[in-house]
């Protein structure tokens, strides 16, 4: 059995970030002030903005690209191979790239399947988020429908 | 960047606790014979009942109390600040305060988003809980809905 | 308070498993090739097919058994005690053994609360699967259905 040990490795960063352990980031960049709970684990290729707040158990997948000033709650996972030919997809160049924008609050226990979420929008804990999230607003539900605009 | 270790901080503790490793548990209160799994996460102001189980993986946020006997399954995740105001609230006083009864039981992977959870009551596993639930019996879905009274 | 440390206890291993810690894991069997993320939990009784990967953050109960080049996504639940009587059943007996097929793909947040899932069956990110599933599709949703056959 071949044990790898988890923690941060090949980060680039920002100043003034705190990092509760134990996590698993690698190979990703990070903006000033960013603060990340415990047991998140970060993937290759991300960068996270300035002021952006990621809680425990969190996961993100490789490629997502998190504004400024976004609050990601606890236990959220976001997933960029969406399965479309019926299972995991082993051409990475298949997969989506997740960007949120700046102020985007997702709430507890989420999940993000969509390419996008505009600056500002809100997504309420639980939710799925399928679709990509193109106006500013409170969405809500599994799949995440829009309550309303803000 | 500065690392902050997760550990066991500034905790009342009653008798003959188990608690297993790592977890991040800080300035809360656990009573007699409480169990707690794996990359648990509990905030300051909680207050956990005698013989109240909590399973690996599970956030708890501040100021949440549980009763005496409650069973809090694997990936549960409690959230106080319901984003009223579009957004994650700094004003620690406009969060709600959670308070679960006594033999409570929540099913794995659920949300709990509501301030009261009556004594005896069953919350399924993967429920998204959104409102008070005032009388005992089974509740699940995404918004939790009433399944049957017990 | 008694301090109980997780890690890997007891594991019957195959060749070339990869594992990232911090997990616990114990009295269970790994199978060939086997990968597991960190922040994961296996208990007793499991087994897991040659090739099939777990992410990380998942939770595995008691005696569950998953075949071969499965993909298990990250903050997987699975369940087996289902409440039946209005809470936890203190007699294991009463539990339900889960067993995933082949090539059996569980997207990541997924709940599962099935005794079966086939051959080849793909289970969306987020879903919440509480009937076996026993035709091969693509299934999805709280609770999850079939969307389409494959």
């Amino acid at each position: 059995m071949q044990i790898i040990e988890s923690g941060i490795r090949d980060v680039e960063q920002g100043e003034n970030i705190r990092v509760v352990m134990p996590v698993n980031i690698y190979e990703c960049k990070l903006g000033d002030d960013v603060f990340i709970g415990p047991f998140v684990e970060i993937q290759k290729g991300c960068v996270i903005g300035r002021r952006t707040k990621i809680q425990s158990h969190t996961f993100i997948c490789g490629n997502v690209t998190l504004g400024d000033d976004c609050f990601i709650g606890h236990g959220v996972t976001f997933a960029n191979d969406l399965f479309k030919n019926g299972g995991p997809d082993s051409s990475a160049e298949n997969w989506i790239h997740i960007v949120l924008g700046n102020s985007v609050t997702v709430g507890s226990g989420a999940t993000i399947l969509a390419a996008e979420i505009c600056n500002g929008a809100v997504i309420g804990a639980g939710s799925v988020v399928t679709k990509p999230v193109l106006l500013k607003g409170i969405y809500a539900g599994n799949p995440a429908k829009l309550l309303r605009l803000l």
